[in-house]
């Protein structure tokens, strides 16, 4: 008897039809023979609604009372799923993060998962029951909620498969599983049969958004077995492996897009030792996740540094750039939000010189400008202007014949 | 120091610019150097709103999930007011039932509180904290949610006032306090400036519908000091004393109607030793909880019983009459739920005989006619046609002069 994780998120369950059709979909996964564990997201919008009615009662509350109000929202999604399994006959409970044993640490709204119990999961599957689990969350050491943060169910569902030794963790989605870009902005977009965690990883940080980052990690570690696949038809999904089964030939995999970026660029900065790690310092120790980072050559006694971070931490980051201020003699800073994140992704790039200078070509032929740059082992990013994301996606998913992969 | 337990129910916290002055009038209390422990109810129509969602899921779902899912509302509740709190800068923590450690037994849905922890509560409180607690809600032995039935937020307040040895438990309402009847009937209701836990409890048992039945008897039992009073205003409330302190020459206290109610009677009953047993022990095993009983004089060796519960049991109440027909020889039964209960109440009507004969005789007044009736030391209830009450509840106020007592 196999054990199969699935998560569900927020859209696969907006309304009371699509409970009833994930219902559906969980049962004829344990009528085939399977245990089944389902994580399940907050239903659509309600954790944007319950942060909307909090910002009417006080703008910046503690994250602590945060965690406490938006983990509701999966409670509410459990409850609910159980109900609609038990309305289709089949034995089935529902667990809070709480009640299973989701260990977290202390940081309130982005908290990351230590351990997980498996005692109270394993008594239910042993008792033949369907297990429905809260994603997005988990407790302190102090019995204190808290989140895991942006697509924290993802995180959820791979540290349960891992927990459990589960033998695959399907993940149901709104498409049908990883592209080669985004079928939105590129029409003759591919998808892959099959991704390495290391490209998927840059993919899913760069916003391909099919994945949240910290899942995938975890998989990679865990070596769990992942499939993302959609919600919506029984179409096979793409299937995360280890790299040595891959092609090797295919040099990029996928172009991604992230539009959830700022730039921030300080100026001026004395070309001392430990201002880097000063201003980084800050910005970690208010749990600001610092994309890239680049430093101008030292010209004159000063540099300019530029970073990015999400959209989400703007307001944090500007207040950790202004309280620095006296501690960095007087640099002045500057920031944009329309920007976006343009990157190129293929475990196959290491081995392949040029593929930079590709997609600097493809990016020049269409008249866009390049801001900043940064480049690892199996990707290359560029910040641009984010009104020529879907110039920039279109020419390089044909720069790189990315509509002939199958 | 003084330690004072507030219980604000859901219409006091129905949107944000209520939940705004709950906060002012909690710091308030904070302010004038008391120890504050806050317990509310779920916000407005939240509760209706979340088992409505589930009807359209599952008509029938088990009360375990039930308990799931609804217990989302207070939680949603506390985290809101601790913001709101946040905003008006005084240090403050929500708690849920089962942070707090309120352990209940196994029943969902209806659950009742064994133990109260302290330990936390007590950490908080001596940290300066304000602490806001979920009402309604418990854990069982299995670390389950259960909840406490209608309107068990009065129950939880008064269980951590009693848990905690608090000076005062005041139950904030719609209300100014408790009248001598509802004021929506009776526009010359006066306001009682105290009454006796047992009067209280009878009226609350009536469907007077300030106090749940439970919060009282627990009061009653613990020896806790509860106020009455509006959450729109400062008025002072009403005070739920012991008897000894009470005027002794008021006859009858207070008119009290219900509209919750239905009427089953059952005829044909074999007169035979152990049925009645039969029928009642039944009807807790559903953990239905019945009202009025009557058993007419024996006839030709069969009798008929009647005897009323709430709207909300009636189901329930249906399907265990059905169940039992086989057993009980061949009786049938009907039922009506247009009919309402009248009462009056007050602890002076023990020693005053001819009480009950003026409160059939100014029904007889108005003609209307009486179906049921049960009698105990501090009150009288009839079984009416629900569309005299209105006239019962004026005649009975004012038969017995209430208009005059102050």
């Amino acid at each position: 008897m196999a054990l199969v994780v699935q998560k569900f998120g927020g859209s696969s369950v907006a309304n009371p039809e699509r409970i009833k059709r994930v219902a559906k979909r969980v049962t004829e996964c344990k009528e085939a023979g399977n245990n089944v564990v389902v994580v399940v997201s907050a239903l659509g919008d309600t954790t944007d609604e319950l942060i909307t009615l909090a910002k009417q009662i006080n703008p910046n509350p503690s994250e602590r009372e945060y965690d406490m109000l938006v983990s509701t929202g999966e409670q509410i999604s459990i409850a609910l799923l159980a109900m609609a399994i038990q309305a289709l006959n089949y034995p089935v409970i529902s667990l809070t993060g709480a009640q299973v044993g989701i260990r977290t640490d202390n940081t309130h709204a982005k908290a990351k998962i230590m351990g997980i119990g498996t005692e109270r999961l394993t008594e239910e599957l042993n008792q033949g029951k369907i297990v429905i689990v809260a994603g997005f969350q988990g407790v302190n050491i102090n019995n204190d909620v808290t989140t895991l943060g942006r697509g924290g169910s993802d995180t959820t569902a791979v540290a349960l498969a891992a927990a459990l030794k589960a033998d695959v963790c399907e993940i149901f989605t709104d498409v049908d599983g990883v592209y080669t870009a985004d079928p939105r902005l590129v029409p003759n977009a591919s998808k892959l049969k099959t991704i390495s965690y290391d490209e998927m990883l840059e993919l899913a940080s760069l916003g391909a958004g099919v994945l949240q980052p910290r899942a995938v990690e975890f998989a990679k570690i865990h070596n769990v077995t992942l499939c993302v696949r959609s919600s919506f038809n029984y179409n096979e999904g793409t299937i995360l492996q280890e790299v040595s089964e891959m092609e090797k030939d295919i040099v990029v995999s996928g172009v991604a897009h992230d539009l959830n970026v700022v730039k921030f660029a300080i100026y001026d900065v004395p070309d001392k030792p430990g201002i880097a790690s000063k201003i980084f310092k800050a910005l970690a120790n208010a749990t600001i996740n610092v994309d890239m980072i680049i430093q101008s050559a030292e010209r004159n006694g000063i540099n300019d540094i530029a970073f990015t971070t999400s959209k989400d931490d703007m307001d944090k980051a500007l207040k950790v750039l202004d309280s620095l201020n006296g501690d960095l003699g007087s640099p002045s800073y500057k920031y944009r939000d329309n920007v976006a994140k343009i990157s190129i992704v293929g475990a196959g790039m290491i081995t392949n010189p040029g593929v930079a200078a590709m997609m600097f070509e493809a990016l020049y032929e269409e008249g866009i400008n390049i801001d900043m740059i940064t480049t690892s082992e199996i990707k290359v990013s560029c910040i641009i202007n984010a009104e020529d994301t879907e110039k920039a996606v279109k020419s390089l998913h044909n720069k790189f014949d990315l509509d002939k992969i199958s």
